[in-house]
């Protein structure tokens, strides 16, 4: 939420027990609240990068400095570097910095300012549109009488507003099509157990938290028609980072016939990607594993291997479902086409 | 540890923190002892409960009573409803009472006392008996080279001694089978990052600790050879109930071309159950996975679905490793096999 100069940001590291919105001044703040996962979720952290883009220009503006993209290349970099998954961070921040080069050269820093407020609004605002638009068309894949299971968390927390994954299910839910959601909690963050699980919670939709561990066992009562994820990167030919299990449920659901969805706007296609193998996963800290909820759970200093995301291949997917379209046979025509 | 007429417990809850051992004086304890969790593992809850019938036993005997298995009926039932799923429970029961069968008629109350000390005592021998022969027959399927992947604990903690496949990973590494173990961090009660990181890290064997949903991208790297488990109760078909999010290995290794060994003493296995379909499940409190050690992970009240077990069909096991053999295509005809 962006209000008098400031973005406030809901601290997604203390829900579900305390709503506690931090303040973020400046781009360096901002960075600080992508890095430790105040904020969390890859359109939020789009989302959240043009503020603080934004919020780099005003400073620079108050210091009496040029509003270009080359002055604010430092916050691009630093902004950019915040974590390396999400592709959406950098496709926010040159939106942010491709609009500077469209102004008149003699425009005033104020009216340069004026403008990455309009362009980081309208990237909220259109990743809201977007995610309306993809529950629907993502509901309107699921036949009813099942229940569908979902990974981290992929909500309103997680993106401008209704949710990628998690907004399909919102619809999904609302039009009768399914009888509630198995949501896993999705260690080391436990973004399913904090987040998902509250967010449907708030809408009175029926759900059963699980541990990752169990979701074969729930696959294999029969019980769920469609896994249902969103992505934080889908490479050229279709293969999808996102949140670490994603791939296992992709195998585990082709193994017992059940539909796998990925639930992502065009701003998490990244062309330039040819393959999941090139996408850079990264590592997160041994603590996350090492401690759960501020309590040790394992042997101090114990080596820990903390992948934040894993790989799914695109053959695994039976629906990539984007606001330019569903995509049901996934590979690099498919995406082709949705840019066309 | 039985010593003094008591049966002493190290606290697997409180470790590795706490290193604090619980003395059961009677079967009242033994089986809040079980059912809390304080002992845990399918052999360990068998020999625990064999103790347990013992405590009752020589309690009898002081207040004058008979000892018979009639007249330790009581004691049986208690101590066979502590946990469902775990079939080493009744078989060690069963032994304890078949062992007073035997006895003559006339004989004193102390004398029958005597014979069961044996009979327990036996019973906990024997499993490390055949955990060491198990560990010996395992470690030697595995071609060296690469690492191995293990789930919840199956050590000394959870057996007699030495542990099924915890034993065959460490004589592995004795004979340098094997790089190193990922460890699964087995949610919701972190046997794996508590205990098994636990006893490698005592015994100076290379590991990483890992959520459980990174394990398909660790078997996809193909730094994995076996996928090695224990079991709590193993059907006449060959399927195997084991610790949630056992299936989900096995299902992952298959897809990935890695091999699966299941380690079990005989006493795991029940030839009066006829396929994994008629094992009971036992379903642990929701309070397991919506808090940890007192601190709240979900939204109070959060419904939860929380198996503590999963059914691995035997076609997904290369190897089943018993102490009277190894069967490598795992069926009906194999399970006889092993007690011809």
């Amino acid at each position: 939420m962006y209000k008098d100069k400031n973005l406030y940001v809901l601290d997604q590291r203390l829900l579900p027990h305390q709503e506690s919105w931090l303040c973020c001044g400046d781009a360096t703040d901002v960075v600080k609240m992508i890095r430790d996962m105040a904020v969390r979720g890859a359109p939020a952290i789009g989302i959240a990068a043009a503020y603080g883009y934004l919020l780099a220009a005003r400073q620079l503006a108050e210091a009496g400095g040029s509003v270009t993209a080359h002055a604010l290349e430092g916050a691009y970099e630093e902004l950019a570097a915040a974590r390396p998954t999400a592709v959406n961070l950098v496709w926010a921040l040159n939106r942010m910095a491709r609009s500077l080069m469209n102004v008149a050269a003699d425009a005033p820093s104020a009216e340069r300012v004026c403008l990455l407020e309009a362009e980081a609004q309208s990237i909220h605002q259109q990743d809201l549109v977007a995610n309306l638009a993809m529950s629907q068309a993502g509901a309107s894949l699921i036949a009813a009488g099942q229940s569908v299971l979902t990974h981290c968390n992929t909500g309103a927390l997680a993106t401008g507003g209704q949710g990628t994954a998690l907004g399909v299910i919102r619809d999904a839910w609302a039009a009768g099509r399914i009888k509630g959601v198995f949501v896993d909690e999705t260690r080391p963050w436990l973004q399913g157990a904090r987040l998902t699980a509250w967010e449907l919670q708030q809408e009175s939709i029926p759900y059963h938290l699980i541990c990752d561990s169990a979701a074969a066992s729930v696959l294999a009562s029969g019980k769920v028609g469609w896994v249902i994820v969103g992505a934080d990167r889908v490479a050229a030919n279709g293969d999808v980072a996102n949140k670490i299990g994603t791939y296992s449920l992709a195998v585990l659901a082709r193994h017992h016939g059940v539909k796998f969805m990925v639930v992502a706007p065009l701003a998490t296609l990244d062309r330039d990607c040819p393959d999941g193998s090139q996408i850079e996963i990264e590592q997160r800290p041994a603590d996350e594993v090492r401690a759960l909820a501020g309590q040790p759970v394992a042997p101090a200093g114990a080596p820990v291997h903390n992948p934040a995301f894993d790989v799914t291949p695109a053959k695994l997917i039976d629906a990539l479902v984007t606001e330019a379209g569903v995509v049901r046979h996934l590979d690099r025509d498919g995406i082709q086409r949705l840019f066309a």
